[in-house]
């Protein structure tokens, strides 16, 4: 990278899945002082060329299976002087990618006795990741030296994650997603064997991976571990090895818990956390009192997001600002503050001043607290979806929508489900006289508005009229309410 | 301690054991910006006079116990303003000292909505504590209250102590060491239970504690493990809720270790670390390898002082600066360095001169380290000598002795002890035509050079010639190998 012409405080963006490769790269690129910048790479172009040309990403890493898409925006990158392609294959693949090299000769043309930088100051930049807005481009968020250490050491807690040189373990989250929640770091600051399951993975490889390697530890989203459940129902695997799953980035509904627990005999850990906080804040392991509760009372705690680890401060806030009880009823937007929780969007001063207010970071969750102190996200201020761990833009797709030329009105909202943990569901209503179809509609987001395909409503529902508030704001906690069960009726569950 | 007049960076000193009160002064003082000044209340007058001074505390906790003791130097100690008397009688025992009150009537009339301080800054003093010198006054570390939370942190990893909310902890290393190893404060970030094992306790009060609050984890010098094991020997006791004794303060012989975990079924866990580290550096805790070894190779690691922890960087070298190799046979010293290894002695320029060598701490213990990167203290560069955790200094015993008016020479080294793991023993040259018994000498060392009791030697061993190097210094080591074996064998080990 030195050789590059990479300095420290530059940018290094990497469009990777979860390899020894990548893994490289989250320590080499930090160990020189520069930013390890890992991509989304189920963002749409728009948004890939927006990230890449914010960041002012110098040199990118490109999994060869991402190699077409780069192809597709690398005139619109200018600031990217050097291409590296993560491949097995022992030659170049052809490209019009340039000037581009391969990652494995790459590193073998390297100086074996480079010296990586003594004392980093612990605030300087080490990693960066984005994120969805409510509208709009993405936003940046920084981590420090200091913040990914001080997280890092917090997974290791025997009350949090418990991560160990003894575990053998396996992020299935992906690696471009707040560092694949900072095992990577906090695994190889122990010496602990890790499993990476690369691009081509479903649930029969995960349990594959999990009988021959005998992993310990694995963390990924609900999806995931419904489908991993599925594969586990067949008896086929053995599993024993697993001491716990984590699992976080949507809320995992009970069932699943329970069938983990009872059904696999895998306890099932819930976390909470999201980019700007790096991301883990909370964990719902149990305390030792609750564990002697029957199972039915534990497993109400268990699906929570938990108890804030160490050194996180939150607060739950109503709308006057005043603090809510812990009743597990009373609801307020989590605050959060802490020192891995960002205080700015990069280059963002508007946003960042929306989001952090006197120190605390709005999450735009909105949850209760219990008696134990347990956070449960109830509900969401803004106008986001969550999709599998991904976030979609509500109002994003409703501008768009609303741009069509038979569209009068349209509103997009969350609609429970159980594979994806929620999809979105879009409300039409037509201008007079003007006709369109879902099919036309589906066709126009995605060609004509460059949607990424996994963001498109799942349905479109004509309307007569969308029900409004008094000041003309769409009541979508009514539409959910009165399409929540017709729609989660409609997926079969 | 605000209504007293203490201010942030004032420091507070404390004698006590291990007792709730002493607890709440352990957050109480740092809470409102003041150094809690945890003094040794094993040293002689003359050092806890100089160790007040040097301090300048402006306030003093005494166990009801210590008021004799503090009274007899309490003409000397003019920082003082306040006594504080901790103890369970509700009124104040008689005692000269003043001005002078209860802890528990003082605490009575405290504002309970007393907001502490917010956003202390990380680097402020939280702690204090002294360690002896290797001839002279007693140097003073201070600790931050970064160096506090990073240190509880790494107590509470998997991979070390594995501190948790559901441990019932009792830490029998006194609370005036080190801040107990740090225990209070990791143990009450989490919220576990803690057993305090106040002032009068021995093997059986321990054995008795262990079982009816079923301690989890326990921690203390090597002195304290041989007393214990000979009332679990009795068998009387059920300890099978510990699942682990920590043990540092000196290195505990194998034997003890095979004993624990054999006999009695209780893991062991050798740490170490000196004040000026926090104190702990290294554990011992076996690599998942390691515990697929017959069980004599794994007490061998068990044995040794074990694993650098995560922040810690150490580094072994041998006299002119080069590092050791790591083959568990190569000696040097050992040079430490990290986010809670002190940089200084408190007011002691001329001493952290000595110690501190470009950012590393020089620890005077001459260790190896084998391939595994396991460490074991070998031998002492310095001529202090550990008895029962406590440091006597051998150069102040041989200039008191030499200065006695029969004496020609004299030296103490330091020989190895079943109960105390090392104890002092003097060599004597009488001047020509003088006699004294060791009878004398012991009275003369008490009485007229005020040493505590227990730095005494145990035996005074009367020689022609003192074995010396070309340049006149005391051979010691050849002493040590010649008198070793007998010296053993008069403890009827």
């Amino acid at each position: 990278m030195v050789k590059l012409g990479v300095k420290a405080g530059d940018k290094v963006g990497t469009l990777a899945w979860n390899d020894h490769r990548h893994l490289e790269a989250y320590f080499a690129i930090p160990s020189i002082g520069a930013v390890l910048h890992t991509i989304n790479i189920r963002l749409s172009e728009e948004h890939l060329t927006y990230i890449i040309n914010n960041a002012e990403d110098k040199v990118l890493l490109v999994d060869e299976g991402m190699i077409p898409i780069i192809e597709k925006i690398k005139d619109n990158i200018p600031t990217v002087e050097h291409f590296i392609i993560l491949t097995d294959e022992e030659t170049l693949p052809e490209t019009s990618l340039k000037p581009v090299q391969l990652y494995e000769a790459f590193i073998k043309g390297a100086n074996e006795t480079f010296q990586f930088l003594q004392d980093i100051p612990e605030t300087n930049p080490a990693g960066m990741c984005y994120t969805s807005a409510t509208t709009g481009n993405p936003k940046g968020v920084l981590y420090t030296h200091r913040s990914i250490v001080l997280h890092s050491m917090m997974l290791c807690f025997a009350d949090t994650i418990a991560i160990s040189e003894r575990d053998v373990a396996m992020p299935v989250v992906p690696m471009f997603h707040v560092n694949a929640w900072g095992i990577p770091f906090a695994t190889v600051s122990l010496g602990t064997k890790l499993v990476l399951p690369g691009p081509n993975f479903n649930g029969e490889v995960l349990a594959e991976l999990i009988e021959k390697e005998k992993v310990t530890m694995t963390a990924g989203v609900p999806t995931i571990w419904i489908e991993l459940a599925k594969v586990l129902e067949t008896g086929k695997y053995d599993t024993s090895s697993l001491t716990r799953v984590v699992c976080g980035g949507s809320a995992a509904p009970e069932g699943l818990i329970r069938k983990y627990e009872k059904e696999f005999n895998i306890p099932f850990l819930h976390a909470y956390g999201m980019t700007e906080t790096s991301p883990v804040v909370t964990v719902a392991r149990l305390k030792s009192h609750q564990e002697e509760l029957p199972y039915d009372e534990q497993l109400k705690y268990k699906g929570k997001q938990g108890l804030p680890t160490i050194l996180i401060e939150a607060k739950v806030v109503g709308e006057n600002g005043e603090e809510v009880k812990h009743d597990g009823e009373e609801m307020g937007e989590l605050l959060l503050r802490g020192p891995w929780i960002t205080d700015e969007y990069y280059r963002e001063p508007e946003k960042t001043k929306e989001a952090v207010q006197d120190g605390w970071l709005r999450t735009g969750d909105i949850v209760t607290v219990d008696e134990e102190g347990f956070i449960k996200i109830v509900d969401r201020t803004n106008d986001l979806i969550k999709s599998g761990g991904e976030w979609i833009s509500s109002v994003d797709l409703e501008n768009a929508l609303m741009a069509h030329e038979a569209v009068f009105e349209a509103t997009v909202i969350a609609v429970p489900h159980e594979r994806w943990q929620e999809r979105p569901v879009a409300f039409i209503v037509l201008k007079d006289g003007k006709d369109v179809t879902e099919e036309e509609l589906r066709q126009y987001l995605l060609e004509e508005k460059k949607f990424a395909k996994w963001w498109l409503p799942d349905k479109f529902i004509f309307l007569d009229e969308i029900p409004k508030t008094s000041v003309g704001k769409f009541l979508k906690r009514e539409l959910r309410e009165q399409y929540r069960d017709v729609l989660l009726k409609e997926q079969n569950v």
